[in-house]
């Protein structure tokens, strides 16, 4: 394992000491740690709370600020926080009008975030995101997976939020954004775990895991590594036959899963540009860049959300956060 | 090698094709794709062009926008532009006040820019960047190389320009942005040119490269692969040291190569800032992630750019890149 890192138990706390401090203007740390927060919270605003394993930087934390996210609780590496952390965020953002927790659907983040609310001495609600095409059920999860497309369900329900939108109408717009998202991921290489030490699978240098999942875990296949081309028209295809005959305006976000170099992220976009228009697909808006990664995995994933005008709109409206940022 | 791609000499026209698509709103390719410009030039400013290899983006053509450069020429990967894409860039976006050239310093690119303001028609000037303290003359260069710090140079001195400095004032400021910032360089892991198709150069498990340049070129030793705290103290002393007794307010960049992850940036920061402070450096800015980049490498470096309040306040104003975006 070739890593920055003093001791592994320190890693996650020194990193989000250095996050913390380099945005220092737009976040703060949360009680003992337990959270990251948004430095400025806004009175009588639904509040946003996210939250996971970390490992898959910047998402949540770097999705804090306004436009988004007001808390995001990082667990260890791939592992959920805990129910203490959600409900600790939850009590500090809350500023009357209730808190909706974005869960990605993974069995422990499901269940913490459960007990979480229970706990909860406001109102909460959550929008489950399970935007992961390649499987139905997983070594990590029941039913479809929360990727990438939780990034666009954080942003579009951040702006509605940031508009004023109740808290039942931001669950019910959150739903509709993950139910408008589908994603795929193609990995060309293994993340290390710090505490594992060594890569979470071995892969040999003429195959592709298609439908891999951002822990590493197993897709749909084991497959010859292919021409760019090919790789994004099989991605177009599941994502493109999975919405049925639904077409038209949409978002793509061609998400790096961290190892993968800019110029790769920027062919694959034109690969997969080219591909969902000959499926019929109208790309209105684009996102490039490693956002919701698997550590230093080599690799992609590709999100469509189907847009209207609403959703456009929401999704055009001022963020500010430490890894998104226009319009203000 | 494991990348995505569909014929290597298509590797950059594909990914500038998907760069110029997904940030349309900002750029545009230049004629027959020797450069990418800025959509709106600003008539009677000081044109900035840059340029250099590929495969250290998003340096250059993601700094391309208001507040930052007007065109970037993007040679093939690690491999000067010719003189002829520069006159090129130059002619297209000079709007009547004269060409900034800013060229890292690196053989093959301060003869190509020369021979392209040879052949320039408007008023040219040039600023060299030289950051690199790891070695006086490598491989690649003789002198210092232009490193990170160039994003530094590329980020003021467009603010200066986007605020109406004249050639000469920009020039001038550029020089000074340059003496002001010092950077070093680590690698973990080597990176992979499309072109050749396996690593630049082999490294041990246990080992890294202290003093990288971003081409993968040696630096000042292989040493032993040892905590994080103790890379960053050895990098601040090798910076601190070149600065001789200058100290105060600091820009802080922790620049990622391409395939270390945001969370070890993140810790290298923490670690970082500790020990620059400990030298009696205050950061008054930072600025983390993957901006200078050497295609897949695992490595960072750290860059140091004292500042004074005309430079914060240049530092600070609005800037809307792909890569970079504030104030606006």
């Amino acid at each position: 394992m070739k890593k920055f890192l003093n001791r592994v138990d320190d890693v996650i706390p020194e990193s989000l000491a250095g996050f913390t401090a380099a945005h220092a203007d737009i976040v703060q740390l949360g009680e003992e740690g337990k959270f990251v927060r948004r430095r400025a919270l806004k009175p009588g605003k639904v509040a946003l709370v996210s939250g996971g394993g970390s490992g898959h930087e910047p998402l949540h934390a770097g999705f804090v600020g306004h436009g988004m996210l007001d808390a995001a609780c990082p667990g260890a590496v791939f592992t959920s926080p805990t129910p203490d952390q959600m409900e600790a965020a939850a009590r500090t953002v809350d500023t009357g009008a209730g808190v909706l927790y974005i869960v990605k659907n993974y069995e422990g983040d499901v269940m913490n975030f459960e007990m979480a609310a229970e706990l909860a001495q406001g109102e909460v609600a959550r929008v489950l995101t399970d935007d992961d095409v390649a499987v139905e059920r997983s070594t990590w999860s029941t039913g479809r997976r929360g990727v990438a497309g939780t990034l666009v369900v954080e942003r579009i329900v951040g702006a509605a939020a940031e508009n004023g939108q109740t808290l039942k109408q931001c669950r019910v717009l959150g739903e509709r954004v993950n139910q408008a998202t589908r994603s795929l991921g193609v990995a060309l290489t293994s993340c290390t775990i710090p505490a594992a030490g060594k890569p979470t699978f071995e892969i040999d240098d003429a195959e592709m895991e298609f439908g891999v999942g951002i822990h590493g875990e197993p897709g749909r296949r084991r497959v010859p590594l292919v021409p760019a081309r090919e790789i994004a028209q099989q991605m177009a295809e599941a994502i493109g036959s999975d919405f049925g005959s639904a077409r038209g305006a949409c978002l793509l976000l061609v998400n790096g899963f961290g190892g993968t170099p800019s110029m790769e992220l920027y062919l694959m976009y034109e690969n997969l540009r080219a591909q969902f228009e000959k499926q019929g697909f109208s790309i209105a808006r684009s996102l490039v860049g490693n956002y919701v990664t698997s550590l230093e995995m080599a690799g992609c994933s590709a999100t469509i959300t189907r847009l209207d005008d609403e959703l456009a709109r929401l999704w055009d409206a001022p963020v500010h956060t430490a890894a998104l940022r226009w319009g203000m």
